[in-house]
């Protein structure tokens, strides 16, 4: 079984035969960075019309189930997540009706101050806010999953002790390997694994050592050497893949409506855009190189598949349903 | 099994005690009259809090199987729908949004033309419209079903031809027993019956003959006439039920937001509130007295578990999901 825990691609039916080749059997996909409600369901609809048009290629994911589902019938499960609490507003009552449309992961900021965190692009990190300690509540109650990705680490560390279920970093790595802003201190991921909680190693060059220069073989030591000190069980994988999209999508991702000015967040002004893939990971057709650097680095079958996708299988089955 | 077809009633715990002694197991609830898309969710946001509030009176109801469960619970299931398309607003990938939130009727217009379809308080009546044939089609493919009782005559007459599902009348009387402008006449009742629709007997006075002052020999005298007519199997209750609702929300459900002026709809100057309910049908524990009625005009007991809910039921089970 394959899982990916974050992709934000230009969907196209070239990308889903693609996720169909490389046996992807579920892919958590990024519905709203600094969407509102309204803007958020219609990304939905958009979906809705994808699953119509190809039934055959893709299904919507709801529970763990369906990801048995989806590989029974060889198609990819879709599951629903937001970078950003916008798409909630000031409105907890929307917590439960997204659950409703099958949303399933919410990160509390992006980058920035929220309404319920601080971003890691912040100076201050002022922790969990009032209202974010009723969503956090209110997401345990209904199954949503509390996603820290883009979040602070006092932040992190504090959402990890208030949420009463399983939190999760989808995409990241450990900062003592590449010291991106975005990948995680030591202390943070012990939070979140420490609860039960789950990190999936990000692919994006950004979060990479050496970025888009990345050896396969340093990814999958990292890998390995992450699993032996916090245990296999807490990893898997989180591509951030952002295949096809134009680079005007990453402005919109770093600077949504907040700020008139320009933002290169992990870039800068002399790579503004999408920075290439490495060349072992170019789409989701190359998940099999991942398993094979992960035997030349010598885990064994079993801690593979945890890591390819096990562990969010067994991550889903206890978390998408109400408390 | 007793479903009610339709009712508006200022939701409370007393009402929710009422349905269970009443041996309501499911009833329609009206979510929208003029709302908006995010004025209807709101509607519902507060059904979420009820149904956590209230969890051994109540339960959402998403399948027929779902009035079992709650039967079998000692609860009322609860489904969800609008008197008019106003929610979906232009937005035909709104239907399916609305599905997945429960909604499981839709009127295609509420007394006034619609983007849809003609309400039976026009003057012309112009059938289904472009976008009303998109979105009956639209309905049929994810199981909401259309409801014409606030419909024009034509209109609702097409909307059973272009529907490849059952279409419905929740909630009004044959207009030839007491002739209302929102009562149907003949060919209306065929058109929706033939297709193997139903129509759910409306308790509100001014659709009652001698409206407050209707008997309840004449009223199931009316039930008994019109199942000869069409046959038993089409029919069930719709008690338009407005229980302890303010006069300002009929004043909302006349003029909504659109006209300054005053509308009486089906009220006058001297009586614009409310009307009274009848002795017999004071709320919803006088089902009973229906019941009752329906045997001495010589309905049998098969015949009558029918127009109390076995009816809805099949119904429900057969045009809740996906064609």
């Amino acid at each position: 079984m394959q899982i990916d825990g974050l992709q934000y691609a230009n969907w196209s039916e070239k990308i889903f035969r693609q996720m169909r080749e490389g046996g992807v059997d579920a892919v958590h996909v990024t519905i709203a960075y600094h969407e509102t409600f309204r803007e958020a369901v219609l990304n939905l609809e958009r979906w809705n019309r994808c699953f119509e048009t190809f039934p055959d290629l893709i299904t919507k994911g709801l529970t763990a189930h369906d990801v048995k589902r989806a590989q029974e019938t060889g198609r990819t499960a879709i599951f629903f997540g937001f970078q950003n609490p916008s798409p909630i507003e000031d409105d907890i009552g929307l917590v439960e009706i997204f659950h409703a449309l099958g949303v399933r992961f919410m990160q509390l900021s992006y980058n920035n101050q929220s309404l319920l965190a601080t971003g890691c692009y912040e100076e201050e990190d002022s922790g969990i806010t009032r209202m974010g300690r009723q969503v956090i509540q209110e997401m345990n109650r209904v199954g949503i999953v509390v996603d820290m990705s883009h979040s602070a680490d006092r932040s992190t560390i504090e959402a990890a002790e208030i949420s009463e279920r399983p939190i999760t970093i989808t995409h990241a790595n450990p900062h003592e390997w590449a010291p991106a802003l975005r990948n995680k201190r030591a202390d943070v991921i012990r939070a979140v694994t420490e609860g039960g909680g789950m990190l999936g190693f990000s692919l994006y060059p950004h979060h990479l050592k050496d970025k888009s220069n990345c050896t396969i073989e340093s990814f999958c030591e990292m890998i390995a050497r992450t699993a032996d000190a916090f245990g296999t069980e807490h990893f898997g994988i989180g591509s951030d893949l952002c295949q096809d999209q134009p680079d005007n999508v990453v402005q919109w991702m770093r600077t949504g409506r907040w700020t008139k000015e320009v933002d290169y967040g992990e870039g800068s002004a002399t790579s503004p855009g999408f920075p290439p893939m490495p060349g072992w990971f170019q789409d989701n057709r190359d998940f099999a190189n991942i398993e094979k650097g992960l035997q030349t680095v010598g885990m064994n079958d079993s801690e593979i598949g945890a890591i390819m996708g096990g562990n969010w299988y067994r991550f889903f089955a206890k978390n998408f349903g109400p408390s």
